[in-house]
C-alpha cells in the first residue's frame, strides 16, 4: 500500500504491506486522512508514538470498511466510517479498534468527515469527560481558530455555553466569533486583560495548547472550581505555581492528551461522539471547519501551512 | 451563652448572644466539637471565615437540636446530629443548614460523633468526589496520623484500596499500619523513594497537607491519570511545576478546600456520609480515632497539643 514515510524530518511518498487486522480491529481503506500539529511534532522526533500504534503518521481518517476482525460486531465491510487513530492514518489502509471508527453521516463527504475525529474527540474527552462542561459556562480557546479550537467554539455554542478565545490574526478571531464565539482578541500581552473584561468572575474552563507562557495568568483569569485543561506546550513546559491562590480558588489543572489513553476510553469518548455529536453534525449544526484539502502526494505542503500557522481549520489529506 | 473568643492570637472563654436561625437552618445546643488545623490558622489571622460565617472558630460539632428554621424538614427539636460547620463550633449553641447537620448513630458518643463530621467530609470530597476513587485504587496520605488521614486510612481499606502514609513518628506510622495502611515511613529525605518502592507504576491518588515541597516529588510517584490534592500548605505555597511531565502522564492537581463550597455542595457531601458512611460507623468498622478530649474551658491546652503536632486523631472540646 501507498504511505507516507518519514526521513531526516521531512516527509517521502512510500510503499509497504497492508497492515494486519486484530479480532477486535477493523481495517479501513482510506479515503482521506487529517493533519495535526502532534504529526509535525512526531515528524521531528519529538513525540514518539506510544507502544502498540503504527509509527506511520496520522490520527484520524474517513474511509470504508475493508475487512473486519473475527470478534466485530458493530461495523462490516462496506462501511463508511471516520475513525480516531493511534497513529497510521498517513496510509492507503490503516487499522483501529472497531468502535474508534463511527458511522460517518451521510450529508458530509470523505474530506468533511476526515476532519472531525481528533479534534471532536479531544474537545469531547476534555470539555464534557474531564471539565463537566455545562450550559452556562464560559470557555476558553487559545488557538481559537485551530482545528480543536473551531471545535470548541461549535461545540460550546450548541450545548449553552459562552466561548472567548486568542489567535494570531484579525482575520482567525473575526472568524472565531462568526462560527460562534462571544468574543476574541489577537495574540498580545493584552489578551489576559479583556478576558479578564469579558468574564469579571473569571471563566470556568480554559483549553490551553500554549502551556508554559501562559500558565500563571491563564489561572488568574480562571475562575472558582475552574479547570484548566493543558493541551499543548507551544509556549513550554516549565513554569511556576502558586498553590496557595490554587487551594483559594478550588482550581484543577489536568495534563491531557488523548493518543496515548486506553482503548475503553477512547471507546467511551467515540461513543459519545456518535451518540451526541453525529445528530448535531447530520443537520449542519456543527460543521467540520476545513482550512484547505490536498491530494496524498501534497503532504509536505500541507505540513508547512500548518507550521507557518497559516490555516484556520483542519487540512487534509486525499486519497485516490 | 458561652463561646471561646479569639484575642491577641490567643483564646478567651467569653459570652454572647445566641444566633439566630434563618428558615432553612437548625439551632444545634453543642455538646463536643472539633479541633481542626484551620482553626489554629484562622485563631493566628491567616484564615479568615468565608462571608456569612460566624467568627467564632469551630467547623465541626455534635449536639442536640433545639430548634427548627420555618422551612426545615429533615429536622426537629430533640434530634441528635453531628454537623458540618462554616464556623461557631466553640460555642453552646451553633447554626448551619439543615442538610449539613446528620444523625449521630446510636453507638457513637458525643465526643465520638464531634470527631467525624470535617474529617469524614474532607475525604470523602476529595476522595470520591473529586478523585473518583475506586476499589483497587493506591492512595498516599502524608500526615497519616492526622485526624484527615485517619479517616483516610479507614475509608481506603473499607472501600478496597491501598493507602500509603507519611508522618513524624514511628509511633505515628505504626498507628496507621495497625488502623489499615499498607505501608508508612517516618519524614525524611527518603519518603518518596519508599512510596515509589510500594508502588512502582505510580499511586492513584495522593491527599496532601503539605504543598510546595512536597509538590514536584508527589508528581513523581503519582501514576498515570493520578490526582493529586492539595488540601494544606505545611511546607509553603510557591512551587515549580513541568507541564510536559503532567501532560505525559495526564495528571491532575486539584486545589481543595471544603469551608468555602457552596451549600449544595456540602448538602451532596454531607448526604453522601448519611448513607454510604454511617452504615459503616453504625457497626464499627470505622471509628473517629480520638487523641483526646478535653473540657471547653482547656481550649488552650488543646490547641498547643494540635500546634506541636502530638496528636494522632482528634482533638475535642466538650461542653457540659
Amino acid at each position: 500500500m501507498k504511505t507516507i514515510e518519514v526521513k531526516d524530518k521531512t516527509l517521502l511518498i512510500g510503499e509497504r504491506e497492508e497492515p494486519q487486522i486484530g479480532d477486535h480491529e477493523v481495517l479501513i481503506k482510506v479515503k482521506a486522512s487529517g493533519i495535526n500539529r502532534a504529526d509535525i511534532a512526531q515528524k521531528n522526533g519529538l513525540y514518539p508514538p506510544p507502544p502498540g500504534a503504527s509509527d506511520i503518521l496520522g490520527l484520524e481518517c474517513s474511509g470504508i470498511i475493508e475487512e473486519v476482525g473475527k470478534e466485530v460486531t458493530s461495523k462490516k465491510p462496506g462501511d463508511e466510517v471516520m475513525a480516531l487513530l493511534g497513529g497510521g492514518g498517513y496510509a492507503e489502509y490503516v487499522t483501529c479498534p472497531e468502535f474508534h471508527a463511527i458511522e460517518k453521516p451521510k450529508n458530509l463527504n470523505w474530506i468533511e468527515a476526515a476532519a472531525i475525529p481528533e479534534v471532536f474527540a479531544t474537545c469531547w474527552l476534555n470539555l464534557f469527560m474531564e471539565a463537566s462542561m455545562k450550559a452556562g459556562d464560559k470557555v476558553v480557546f487559545h488557538a481559537g481558530a485551530s482545528g480543536i479550537g473551531t471545535a470548541g467554539i461549535q461545540l460550546a455554542k450548541t450545548f449553552g455555553c459562552e466561548s472567548f478565545v486568542t489567535a494570531g490574526t484579525k482575520e482567525k478571531i473575526d472568524f472565531c466569533i462568526n462560527l460562534g464565539a462571544s468574543n476574541g482578541e489577537v495574540r498580545s500581552k493584552d489578551i489576559f486583560s479583556k478576558i479578564k473584561d469579558w468574564a469579571p468572575n473569571g471563566v470556568d474552563i480554559i483549553l490551553d495548547p500554549v502551556g508554559g507562557n501562559y500558565f500563571e495568568r491563564n489561572l488568574e483569569v480562571l475562575g472558582i472550581e475552574g479547570n484548566l485543561i493543558i493541551i499543548g506546550l507551544m509556549g513550554g513546559a516549565k513554569t511556576e505555581l502558586n498553590l496557595g491562590l490554587l487551594m483559594i480558588k478550588r482550581q484543577k489543572i489536568i495534563g491531557s492528551t488523548i493518543r496515548a489513553r486506553d482503548e475503553k476510553t477512547k471507546n467511551a469518548v467515540m461513543t459519545e461522539l456518535s451518540n451526541k455529536l453525529i445528530p448535531h453534525l447530520g443537520v449542519g449544526e456543527i460543521k467540520p471547519i476545513i482550512h484547505q484539502s490536498l491530494p496524498f502526494e501534497d503532504c509536505l505542503e500541507a505540513h508547512r501551512i500548518m507550521e507557518s500557522d497559516e490555516n484556520i481549520g483542519k487540512l487534509i489529506l486525499e486519497l485516490d
